[in-house]
C-alpha cells in the first residue's frame, strides 16, 4: 500500500505544480490579503467572488469609515473600496505592503489618489460601465414626457381609448443639445442622431473629431436659447457648480425638456423653481435621492418637475459591466497591464 | 365724382385680372365644386381651408354614408373623403364631372380605386405622414417598459428614492426585429440601430439595398426565436391576418417585448392570451380602440399586456404633415403633377 500512497502523494504534488504553473502563467503574483471596505459579500455575484478568491489568500471585510481600517490595512497588499469610501494619506501610510487600490465606483473624490501615486500605488475605477444605461435613460425619460405615455396608459386603464387631447410630439427634426461630451454625452448624441434630431453640443474643450458625425458645436447661451431638448452630461466639479443658474434658466426656450442625470449641485435650485413656476419647461432628474428633503419638496410640487430614483445607471447590463470591470481591473493589474488607472 | 368712380372700377377690374393671372399661373384650373364627405370644418386648421378655398368656387360638406352623396356628387369635380369613407362605383358613376378623389387617411380600402382608374380619376392618400411618429412611439413604448419608468415615478411620488428592486434593461446589443420593412419599419430599424441594437428584419420581399445599413434579413421563425424586441410594421391584409398565431407565439423568446402598432387582426388573440398567461413576454398595442370589448377585456387583464389609445400616429408634427399632404395633393393635381396617387 506504501507504493499506492507514494504514487498518490506524487500525483498530488504534480497536480499542485501544474496548478501553480497555470496560475503563475495567468497571474504574475497573487495577493496575500485583500482588505474590502464598504463592500458587502451580497454586492457582487458569487461568480465574481470566485475570481477574486482565486487571486488572494485572505479577504477581510470592514464597513465604511471603520476605525479598524488602520489596523487591518497593515499587512494588506490590496485595498478594494465601495462608492464614496474615504481612503486617506493615513490609511496609505499605515499600509507598507499596499500595491493596489480599486474602487467599485466611477467617482474617486474621497480617495487620496495623488498620495497613492507618490507611493506608486495605482488606483482604478470602473469608468464607462453605465454609459449606455444612462444615455438610453435620457432618451427614455424624454420620450415618456413628450409622448404622454402616462396619460395614455391611464386612459387605457379606464377603458378610454380617445386619442384626442393627448398632444404628443417627436424628437425628429428638433434641436437636441448635449452639454458635456464625455462617454455618456457622446452616446446620447449618437442615439439622438439616430432619431434624426439636429444634435448640437457644448463642451469645455471642443471635440472636432466628433463633429464629423454631423454634431455641431454651439456656445452655451445660444444652445440654451435654441434647443428643444437639453441633457447635462458633465461631472460635478467646482466649475460646473450651478451650471444652470438664473441667467441660464431665463434663456432656456419655452417648451424645452431639460434632463439632468448628474448631481443636482449643477443646478441653481431657486432659478429652477422660478422657471418651473412659469410652467413652460419640463425638468427631469434622477438624482433626487442626493438632495436635501426641503430642497426636493420645493421643486417636486411642480407638475413639470419629474423626479426618479437613481435608475439611469442601474441596468442589468450595467451591473454586469460594473462587476466585470471591477474584478477585471484587479486581474489586469496582476497580469502586469493595469486598466482604468485614475492616478 | 364720376371720374373717381370710373377709376375705382377700373382699378378693381385690373386687380381682379392680376389676381386671376397669378392664380392661373399657379393653378391650371380651379375646381367648380368640392364635395367633402366625412370631413368636418374642425378637422383641419383655418390656414388649410384658406388654401382649399382659393382653388374652388364651392364646398359642400356631408357626413359619412350620407344618402345625399349621389345627389351632391352630380356637379362636383373634386371629392375629398375622411378615414374609412366608402366611395363606390355608384358614387363614381353618378359624377360625370369628377376629376379627383383625395382621402385624408393612409388606408383607401373603402374606395373603389380600380373603378376610379378606369374613369382616369386619380385617388390620392397621405402615405408617410406619420412615419416618424409611429417609429418613435415604438421605441418610446419599449423603453417605458424595460426601464420601468412607471415604477420609478411611482416610487418618487411616494418619496421612495430606492433604486434597488427596479431592474431596468437596455436596447444596446439586443436583437431588435422589424417585421415588414415599409417606411415605418425602416425608420424603426434606423432608430434601433442608433441605440446599437443588432437590428434584423423579415419582409415579404427582401430589400437588399437596406441591408447595406447593417440590418440583416432573417426568416420569420428564427427571428421570433432569437429576438429581444419584435415590432410589427406591415399593413393588415388577408395575408397578414393572424400573422402571429399559435405556432409563432410559442416560438417567441422568453423575456421578449412585442410591439404592435398595426391592427389587432394581425394577432391570434387566443394564442396571445395563452402566451401572456405564462407571464414571460410583454405585449404592447395602441390599436385597442378597434377591438371588440370582450376581446380587449380578455387580454387586458394580464399585467404584461400594455394598451394605449391610438397615440402612435398622432403627434403634432404628424398632424401638420397630414394637412400639408392632403391639401398639397389637391394643389399638385391642379398644377399638373399629382402626388401620392394610389391607383
Amino acid at each position: 500500500m506504501q507504493v499506492l500512497e507514494d504514487l498518490n502523494n506524487s500525483l498530488r504534488d504534480n497536480l499542485l505544480l501544474v496548478g501553480y504553473l497555470i496560475l503563475s502563467q495567468r497571474y504574475f503574483v497573487m495577493f496575500h490579503k485583500i482588505l474590502l471596505v464598504n463592500i458587502k459579500e451580497s454586492d457582487i455575484d458569487q461568480s465574481y467572488w470566485k475570481r477574486i478568491d482565486s487571486i488572494t489568500q485572505k479577504k477581510v471585510f470592514l464597513p465604511k469609515d471603520s476605525p479598524n481600517i488602520v489596523k487591518e490595512i497593515k499587512d494588506a497588499d490590496c485595498l478594494l473600496v465601495g462608492f464614496a469610501t474615504h481612503v486617506t494619506k493615513e490609511h496609505i501610510d499605515a499600509a507598507p505592503h499596499l500595491k493596489y487600490i480599486g474602487t467599485s465606483a466611477v467617482a474617486f473624490h474621497n480617495i487620496d489618489v495623488e498620495y497613492a501615486r507618490k507611493r506608486a500605488i495605482p488606483v482604478t475605477n470602473i469608468a464607462g460601465y453605465c454609459t449606455d444605461a444612462v444615455a438610453e435613460f435620457i432618451i427614455a425619460s424624454i420620450l415618456n414626457e413628450i409622448r404622454h405615455l402616462d396619460e395614455g396608459k391611464e386612459r387605457a386603464r379606464n377603458n378610454n381609448y380617445e386619442f384626442r387631447g393627448i398632444n404628443p410630439s417627436q424628437i425628429k427634426g428638433k434641436i437636441f443639445a448635449v452639454f458635456g461630451l464625455g462617454n455618456i454625452g457622446k452616446r446620447t448624441a449618437e442615439i439622438a442622431k439616430g432619431f434624426g434630431a439636429d444634435v448640437r453640443y457644448w463642451s469645455k474643450h471642443r471635440k472636432k473629431d466628433f463633429e464629423e458625425n454631423g454634431i455641431k458645436y454651439e456656445d452655451k447661451d445660444s444652445l440654451l436659447r435654441n434647443s428643444d431638448f437639453i441633457s447635462l452630461n458633465f461631472a460635478h466639479t467646482p466649475e460646473t457648480e450651478k451650471f444652470l443658474g438664473k441667467k441660464e434658466f431665463s434663456e432656456i426656450k419655452s417648451g424645452a425638456v431639460v434632463v439632468n442625470t448628474v448631481p443636482m449641485e449643477t443646478i441653481d435650485l431657486d432659478a429652477l423653481e422660478n422657471r418651473l413656476n412659469k410652467n413652460d419647461i419640463i425638468f427631469i432628474s434622477d438624482h433626487s435621492d442626493e438632495m436635501k428633503k426641503e430642497d426636493l419638496t420645493k421643486i417636486k410640487k411642480y407638475k413639470n418637475c419629474i423626479t426618479y430614483p437613481p435608475i439611469a445607471f442601474n441596468t442589468k447590463e450595467a451591473i454586469i459591466n460594473k462587476n466585470n470591470l471591477f474584478v477585471g481591473n484587479i486581474e489586469n493589474f496582476l497580469k502586469g497591464h493595469p486598466t482604468n488607472v485614475v492616478n
